[in-house]
């Protein structure tokens, strides 16, 4: 395990904390007060909330005051916060339908702080690929240094994974099959859900998050983008019971216009490898099959990842590995950076039949995957690895083990998305060789 | 299980015994000699092999001495054994690529055997589907009751999984996912296997044999032809290593022009239900997943079906049955003939959880589902269940419980494929609503 092991940034750095300006961070409720919250205590010689904005000024201050954040100040307008030089990292988890109208005010407010060097969003980076596009313009236009949280690339699993494909451990790649069943999207609709998730265009489908998560963590693990796919979206479901607190039906029905069901197949890139998808909205069932199962299969071996729920980026998974450790196993340094010196483990156990069953009894993925990003973003921007040379900003990820998804993978995969709506709509496979090409915006 | 019980055939009927002519039956070798010939053999009260029909006389007059068939004469031309009035039921089992040029001439000169009533043919059923046709409308003129041996229909895990769905055991389904590993069209080939069937066009690809018979059993199962789909086939593996009998590489190396893998996925006409499918050839695996397995999943349970091999008509399989037996299961009737009272099962486990495990141990399923359909023909044959006005031949067996395929449902499964290989020729998602629909010729 090369790639897998602890961050350095554990030590405390010989520097100050990057300034952390925060949106959509509340005491009361939501996503951020579970992970981005924790993530950033847990990492206190690295980050500083110093910063808060928040339309309602006294849900900032109240927040300030719940969470004892001694350092942060609360800002009364978007222009105020965006602008104050006391933020070198700006953090927005905040609705997926609101991410375009305050980005792009935000970007333009931000050439007033000399300081801000860091942007970081939630998938799914906007609403549609139009909204994605223009925000990863004015984020490269602004020159800051882009994180999105596909953070399933942080998974320990997802890693390991990466590490025994990427080393040869399974030989080549030649076919791979994923379902998953998430419980989003089904017969019920739980009272106190909000109704965008279930309503198209908010950028909360089950294809644009679901599947946008679950695929990204597919290409990331495989090298490989994907040449050829078809796609056909359902929604069977136009209308959801209401369930009360204790799973009862209340008798109201609501309608629904998201999908509850994709199905996708496609061709990766690198070696023609098909890949089948089935992806499901509904009660999971548990019975005779996980409500998320990878299987990747090898010429030498397979790969199996599994777990409770069908959120791959969000769920603590098993991951299941047997192969042959060959003489001949090849060992890519991809990375374009420096590894540490082989150990002999390939001569020990050459030709010998090897399983391996992995899994983390207590790991808590909804916090552990933010925090490894947040873990990953320090290790960048203190150098913690010592890499030579490392570029003050790059563009983007992409299949590397090192750094974190930036605007450009997040953009990636809003044209995957794009291209899944497509084809079901023109009932056509279409070529998305093109989708990994960098930008050529005419501005 | 009301339609999975022995057929009625083991007692012997107060009638003579069906005569049978056989095409490609040698006791040397071959899946006739191991299906066909013990199926008849256990039945002998209502089949006895009177007629041999073989190309090379001498195999046919070695065949009736080594297999002991006191009742068969081995005629010297296709002509003589056509039209001898000795035969009421013609069994063809020879390789698919001669099913064309036999057929045709053999219906001609059929036309002198007065007594003819059964034509009983393997799938393939010819190459393609122009062939396929042209053989359905030439037995169709001739006046025959056709039998196709897509016996997977015949299988009792397959019967109890159509029971269990179409009584409603796990309501509605919403969703189905399938997956096959055979071990044809892999990496290696065997010496000794015959080198037509890794050549396209013979009819014994993996889309037209394995993916053909297990989709007709999807099918059946469901009671659903398909309205939507899309297919990519690949040959990733245009060059096979030979192996010896022991499993060693020779250093040979042979062209391979048939696919190794199929990805399918569409819609169920019924009930608008996604369906995943990946099919490929190569080497099992079995370490995380058996090499077939068939996920159904409804309303209000599962039913999972796995086997050992990617060939589900073949196969001895497990059954895994999960639902709830509620009070307002409907059950419906569709077979059209009288089923036997109810007990009283549904009322006394209402609303209770149910799981199912059907296994048979030491079934054969080789010889097995093929013994099945020799079963079927029988009861049909002497009405041993006592349908009241049974016609005296039927078209094709679609859904019923009861029959058997017959030409028209071969035709039906060869537009599939055709329709698969299409799908992926074009690049398109296709609509398939009237490939159940009877063919309208212009003769």
């Amino acid at each position: 395990m090369d790639y897998n092991k602890r961050s350095s940034v554990s030590t405390v750095p010989n520097s100050a904390p990057l300034k952390v300006g925060f949106i959509g961070l509340s005491h009361q409720k939501g996503w951020a007060v579970k992970t981005h919250y924790p993530a950033i205590l847990q990492l206190s010689s690295q980050y500083q909330i110093t910063a808060l904005y928040n339309p309602q000024l006294e849900v900032a201050l109240e927040t300030i005051k719940e969470l004892k954040l001694a350092n942060a100040t609360a800002f009364p307008t978007l222009e105020s916060f965006a602008s104050t030089a006391i933020v070198d990292m700006i953090v927005i988890s905040i609705q997926t339908s609101y991410h375009y109208s305050v980005i792009l005010p935000l970007l333009e407010y931000s050439k007033s702080n000399p300081n801000l060097k860091y942007l970081f969003l939630e998938w799914a980076m906007a609403c549609n690929l139009d909204q994605a596009e223009q925000i990863y313009k004015a984020a490269a236009a602004r020159g800051l240094q882009t994180i999105v949280s596909l953070q399933g690339r942080k998974s320990p699993y997802i890693l390991r994974a990466k590490e025994l494909i990427s080393q040869g451990h399974i030989g080549e790649i030649n076919s791979i099959e994923l379902t998953g069943n998430g419980g989003w999207y089904g017969y019920d609709r739980p009272m106190k859900s909000p109704n965008y998730i279930y309503e198209m265009g908010n950028g909360n489908d089950l294809v644009t998050n679901t599947f946008g998560h679950t695929i990204d963590i597919l290409q990331y693990m495989t090298g490989s983008y994907f040449s050829k796919i078809n796609s056909m979206v359902f929604n069977n479901i136009p209308e959801q019971d209401i369930i009360d607190d204790h799973g009862q039906k209340t008798g109201q029905k609501v309608k629904k216009s998201v999908p509850d069901h994709l199905l996708f197949q496609g061709t990766l890139m690198r070696g023609n490898v098909p890949v089948s998808c089935s992806i499901k909205g509904g009660k999971p069932t548990k019975k005779f099959t996980k409500n998320l199962v990878i299987d990747i299969h090898g010429t030498k071996g397979d790969v199996k990842l599994e777990g409770d729920a069908g959120f791959a980026e969000i769920s603590n998974l098993v991951l299941y590995y047997s192969g042959i450790r060959a003489n001949d196993v090849p060992v890519p340094n991809n990375n374009k950076y420096p590894t540490e010196p082989k150990n002999d483990m390939n001569m020990y156990d050459a030709g010998k039949e090897i399983m391996e069953v992995y899994h983390l009894t207590n790991y808590n993925a909804v916090l552990g995957n933010i925090f490894r990003l947040y873990e990953s973003i320090a290790d960048f921007h203190y150098n913690t690895k010592k890499i030579p040379s490392l570029p003050s900003q790059f563009l983007l990820q992409g299949f590397e083990f090192e750094g974190f998804p930036t605007f450009m993978d997040a953009l990636i995969i809003h044209r995957l998305v794009d291209s899944v709506y497509q084809s079901h709509l023109l009932g056509s496979t279409l070529d998305v060789t093109n989708i990994s090409q960098l930008p050529n915006f005419n501005s």
